[in-house]
């Protein structure tokens, strides 16, 4: 084990990259942001208020003294430029999901990481979530028995702007990817079959732009076990993110959280507070759990807990997605 | 046991003896019901629709053949009449709550009762509703260990009509005593000590009409456990019915049953159900389960549930609760 | 408006007749039991204890004089049979589902009810349950705007005998066919494709028996709804019956009932009560509103809510499904 | 308004010290730890690590140059000189509650704080986890219209050790003092009587040192409002905090924050987790929040949120509680 703190660089300090780097410096123990690069001087500010080094380009980054790792969180179409160029520098790398959307591309930079000899770690920051990881707990040891059924349900509290859907790869790349790799994790086993159907019910500028709003997925499993995902675009009542797993001997579910827990009641009903509105209120502690895994597994040179392989798993069941509704009937895997 | 179906009469067929009534039709397993009396002929009407036999007196009614018993439903400034009656005739009797609000006449007709080797029950309904039936029966099974603090709930939609206020007893007497036998019942240990404040927040004309609207009751046991009571005849969202008990080893709760499960969730927040109206809704269950009770004790010749005793405890409770209102200390009992 | 109480005759005493039965005579209002039928003489004894006329067959029970309608409850393979008899003899029908396995036999006997001039009305039970009747009445008033997605979760506690299940049509035909009619009620559209998977998980000799015990099927519906269905012939848990309805506007929810509706803490945890066991337990409340909806309709002249074209319509789902499994590919309807 | 962020002095880097320490450090916006005092070189170095400059006493942490304010964290009793110190050298202060467990001292400190010219804010906490703040602000808005009725319920999950129980001054004014506050808080009205009642039930060894460690209290406000608070050293299931507040138009209520949301069922039952375990996770946000609340009063020079009147107020309902209880009837306040 590192005894002294892991010396971390940020690459991209835009809204996730300011959530990691905050983290790093209050929340996250044993480590350190000792860098950060961004290519516009505003960004680098915040940094540098804070009393550190920071640099325009990666190069420049990667040259930090005794830097045992970088965070990237620069804009998709570099993620794995900036990954492949630290990994050769010789630096372990936690990148922010996907590392791209071309199945060559992802391989290309997984046989460069994996020639440098260092780790990749990928921020499916859902899986840290608390309650999502309890049930994933619960079912890995046993909890329910095996599994047969998996539901999730994942559903945004508003579509994005026209210009990213049209640059997002679709929705089973976009956001289905997140429930792909989350059943995966509960299943723990590999996916034989999917069938996917998507429609626009969301709104027609998104049909126009090529997408769909409105996706479910059926996936199976080698163990036997079925997956149903479910997504839309836009949930009125905010983020609605849920997942169940029924098994031979139980079930375990967990839902959202509430803005806050009060229960008010008058003439006309009881209200509650609306799920929290968005992946930055409902992640809060994931991103934050995400982001020690990772230190802690550098620093205890052990494997990081989600690797450039189960990016390239969900990748690919975006794509056999896309082609089952295109096409109209299950595809295998 | 006798292997025959218990053979009742109904004394009263107003709202509530028509539940009885109806239940014992109906629902209630290994009892007939033979003779009702009312001395309204509208009343007796909806027994002599379904072919029950039907008299104007209570008198008539006891010369039923072979009649096991009665269920007295009658006006409360009757009860303590037709139960000496009844007990007189060699009849067992359930009979609604309260026996009467003068502990002399209480005493008196306990006394007849008991002359006559019958059993008599009391309609302290609550006790059998099947979720505080199961905290009491966690909390006697040890389920929290001992018990240090017991909390009651017990608000009405809203107040009856000032006429009923008037000859009602006065709130501890015709609400809070419903209260009192459950704390009773769920301490399983006999009050020593209460203390009791109420206030008029509700209605004025409660307050011109010489009674209180609003009140919390604070009862000691002997065996250190603590209640907590509190009472409104007003909660504009409903009938609210809830018990805790909390003691050394955990914590045992039970609330309201809504009048559906539905969640509703819209851009302005999450809708529920309220709960259930008021007490014919909520006690449904309850009141069968007690006339079931009260026959099962009858024809296994065991020990009726509820006794006169227990209405004669709860009487005492509540006038000491007026008289620790009218002196504010504690009275000891 | 029929003034008097209706007369109504039940064709089969067995479990579920015998509570049509009691609740005819209990809580259901406006209508009288005024003749059971039912081939063996110890279920014609439990009618007969309670004063009512009972025959060994249909035909002698339809010469009851003045009989307004007929309660068919006898085995699922002679449910054509008694509807065609009741329906030539002029009697309003009320008919547990399914009607017949064959689509031809359904057919028919539709066609003969039509002649007849009388109405039928198929069992299917749960649009009666007041929490999923409740989440409908919402859907159908805009109160989630346009339905999107309708997930229904419906998992029983365990498996039939082998022999029933070598009876019963196959899972599809037995325990999904409530689902279509459910998701159909919901939707308030036509069905125009469904994709259906199943699975052998809870017990071998199920797949030996030649059917499935687990499955999910995937509906889209004319007005842009997809439905998804999770089945299972065995929780572990008890019976599982959730619906859920997600739209433009919001999402409302209803889940199962508990037994009680106490919260226990203690060191280990908090515990809280399963779903009621079954359906008799679980749609209690169901059999007796949908049996006065019955009585309701055919006193006042009025359609009733569920008819054969409803029964029809969730067979030939269920044939479809099995179509689709077995070719692993969508059905178009 | 300042524009700068506030300068801020920590004294003392106990475990709370170092919450507040990291929270200004990290979350909290507009402001900076530029100094920090502890008698202790090992809690020195924690700070002296993040780079901040560090001092043994507090004379010399006062000399810091443009230092705007302190935040003191020292042990109870020396709150008041800490207080008193920080108030003439002109800082404004934000102090761990109690300031004193003696009113003369706690009245001669504000006299001092107010002819500096400074601002005193009291730790507080409670009022900023955000369920309560939200059931506050619903009552201050007339959403339940005129308060009735308040509950409290306030367990902690195990007693302190005897050594610190000795030297608390006692439940009321060491537990229950929270409670008062919060009970002022939400009712919005001066209490004009107070009942106690205390009880040993937990451990004797409690009852030997001279304190109790289970207690009900019935406060009595101007406003017609009645508070019942009860509490327990020892909930075994954990932290327990709850607040309800009933009124003329409705009620709201809210309770305890889970570890995390899970609902797991099996055949014996369906388990969720137990609330968080203790102040420091239940209120981590409601210490994120009250440190922010001060920052932003000082720097918009507006009133802080709870002031040491606050203080003064709570610690005589803690001795009128201890009053009451001995003398065993009401107390006017």
């Amino acid at each position: 084990m590192k005894p002294e703190p892991l010396r971390l660089g940020v690459i991209g300090l835009g809204r996730i990259g300011q959530i990691h780097f905050s983290n790093l410096r209050g929340a996250i123990g044993n480590a350190q942001v000792v860098a950060a690069a961004d290519p516009f001087s505003e960004a680098r500010d915040l940094a540098a208020n804070d009393g550190i080094t920071t640099h325009a380009t990666v190069e420049a980054l990667l040259e930090t003294p005794q830097l045992d790792g970088v965070v990237v969180c620069s804009p998709t179409d570099e993620h794995a430029n900036h990954v492949a160029m630290a990994a050769q520098a010789g630096k372990h790398v936690f990148c922010e999901k996907p590392l791209d959307l071309s199945v060559e591309r992802v391989q290309e930079t997984l046989t460069t990481v994996q020639a440098a000899g260092v780790q990749l770690m990928l921020g499916f920051n859902r899986r840290f979530d608390p309650h999502f990881a309890k049930v994933q707990s619960v079912v890995r040891n046993g909890g329910i028995g095996d599994p047969h059924m998996i539901r999730i349900t994942s559903r945004d509290p508003s579509p994005p702007p026209i210009d990213y859907i049209e640059r997002s790869g679709g929705l089973f790349l976009d956001m289905t990817i997140h429930d792909f790799d989350m059943a995966r994790y509960l299943a723990a086993s590999p996916v034989t079959e999917i069938y996917a159907r998507g429609s626009n019910l969301v709104d027609p500028a998104i049909g126009e732009a090529g997408d769909i709003d409105s996706a479910v997925c059926v996936l199976s499993f080698a163990n036997g076990a079925t997956a149903v995902i479910d997504n839309s675009r836009k949930a009125s009542y905010g983020y609605d993110q849920r997942v169940e797993v029924f098994g031979a001997l139980g079930m375990i579910a967990a839902g959202n959280e509430r803005e806050t827990q009060h229960q008010w009641l008058t003439a006309t009903g009881e209200q509650r507070a609306l799920p929290k509105h968005f992946f930055l209120e409902r992640y809060e502690a994931a991103y934050r759990l995400e982001m020690q895994a990772f230190v802690d597994a550098i620093r205890n040179e052990e494997p990081v807990p989600v690797t450039g392989a189960d990016g390239l798993q969900a990748l690919l069941l975006g794509l056999a997605a896309q082609e089952s509704m295109q096409t109209n009937r299950p595809v295998t895997l």
